[in-house]
């Protein structure tokens, strides 16, 4: 996979695209990251990238040349997706990191200032994405956590597939509680069934706690979990 | 404000606190981030901060130790919020970002591989949240993320106090367009309402985009919107 990133801050990405498994599975060509600054794209001598709203409001809105400039320098594989990184875009979940993954080449345009001006939206990208529903001073963050989540779930990241499968959202329910070494910290027990090894046991209780720990702290994610098993027994096949 | 960071890979931080509007505002020193790293804290000879789950399960667990002992080591200033970033917390939103711009002190645990002892998570921390339902390789972009969103809202950052009253979500609303110069790009046009200088017709218009665009793509937020906004209404006050 190849991604390519029009960012104004082509530095932020310096340690980052360095550290970790990231790091580690971008040395081994899982995949490529490009970065492109669109003020090397812009037309006039002051080589502006931003100016004032029409219409009034403070702040500086990212003009739209540079920005068409930069994207159209890129070579095109069939099958890109050119994503824009802003609050008004679609929330990021895990089954939308899973699609993209099946792209050749993302392009990802880092908002900045106020906003983008709207022909960007309209005539540029063919996605909209947000990190979540608040504010930051920038797109670079949002994209990074798009090319982490995604290049994760490429082959060969993470180590076992297992690893992938039995994680957070899998299911649609949070994770179960774990445990490591010492059996007991400060008084603090690791619980018995856990160092029991029967397996049917362990299974239960993290499932009980899955469901117990996802009833109490995210409603909304059980809400949706129950009316689709529900739909699973019932559903004819 | 003090943000104390403990992650396994301080090197991630360098060049995104060094970037943008957050590296200008820790220049500025509107708030100190300092990085810990609990690899310091680990008391065998390995320096060994990871160890496989009780109960079977692939991938490795944080150890509670080398947590304990980094937190620990860290000046305690009252008001001070010990946060784990995980998939399994409360999701991010922009008024627990404000809500966080109230604490004096913010330690920041980062977890990594499969997850983190339960007992951090128990008796170390005070809050767990969520940057959103997907997974990352690492808990140091939702640090990263936390940090911004939260710097950017301390006074001085942001030039005028007015750019972060007039953003997405301070209403419940998604954003309006925006558009700057130039008014005609490839024959696509600036709308004339935005440059008609009228600006009673701006404001209706913007409102009028905002909550069009706001029920068109998040019909969730929406629904928040009109519940409060009837609550409003009807409250005898």
């Amino acid at each position: 996979m190849r991604i390519d990133v029009v960012t104004l801050f082509p530095d932020f990405f310096v340690s980052p695209l360095q550290s970790g498994l990231l790091g580690k599975a971008l040395y081994k060509q899982i995949a490529r990251v490009e970065l492109l600054n669109p003020r090397d794209f812009a037309t006039d001598k002051h080589q502006r990238v931003d100016d004032e709203p029409y219409g009034g409001g403070v702040g500086m809105l990212l003009k739209p040349e540079p920005l068409f400039a930069a994207v159209e320098s890129l070579p095109t594989i069939p099958q890109r997706e050119v994503i824009l990184l802003t609050p008004q875009g679609e929330p990021l979940t895990q089954p939308l990191l899973k699609e993209l993954t099946a792209r050749a080449q993302l392009v990802l345009v880092c908002g900045h200032y106020e906003g983008v001006d709207e022909r960007v939206r309209e005539h540029l990208v063919t996605r909209e994405i947000s990190l979540g529903d608040f504010v930051l001073t920038c797109g670079e963050i949002p994209a990074l956590a798009l090319i982490n989540g995604i290049v994760r779930l490429l082959p060969g990241t993470v180590g076992k597939v297992q690893s992938l499968k039995s994680e957070s959202f899998e299911e649609g329910l949070l994770d179960y509680p774990q445990y490591t070494k010492p059996a007991v910290f400060r008084g603090w027990e690791v619980p018995d069934v856990l160092r029991s090894g029967h397996h049917g046991a362990i299974a239960r209780w993290r499932k009980e706690e899955q469901v117990a720990r996802t009833q109490l702290r995210r409603p909304d994610l059980w809400a949706d979990y129950f009316r689709r098993t529900n739909e699973e027994l019932q559903s004819p096949t």
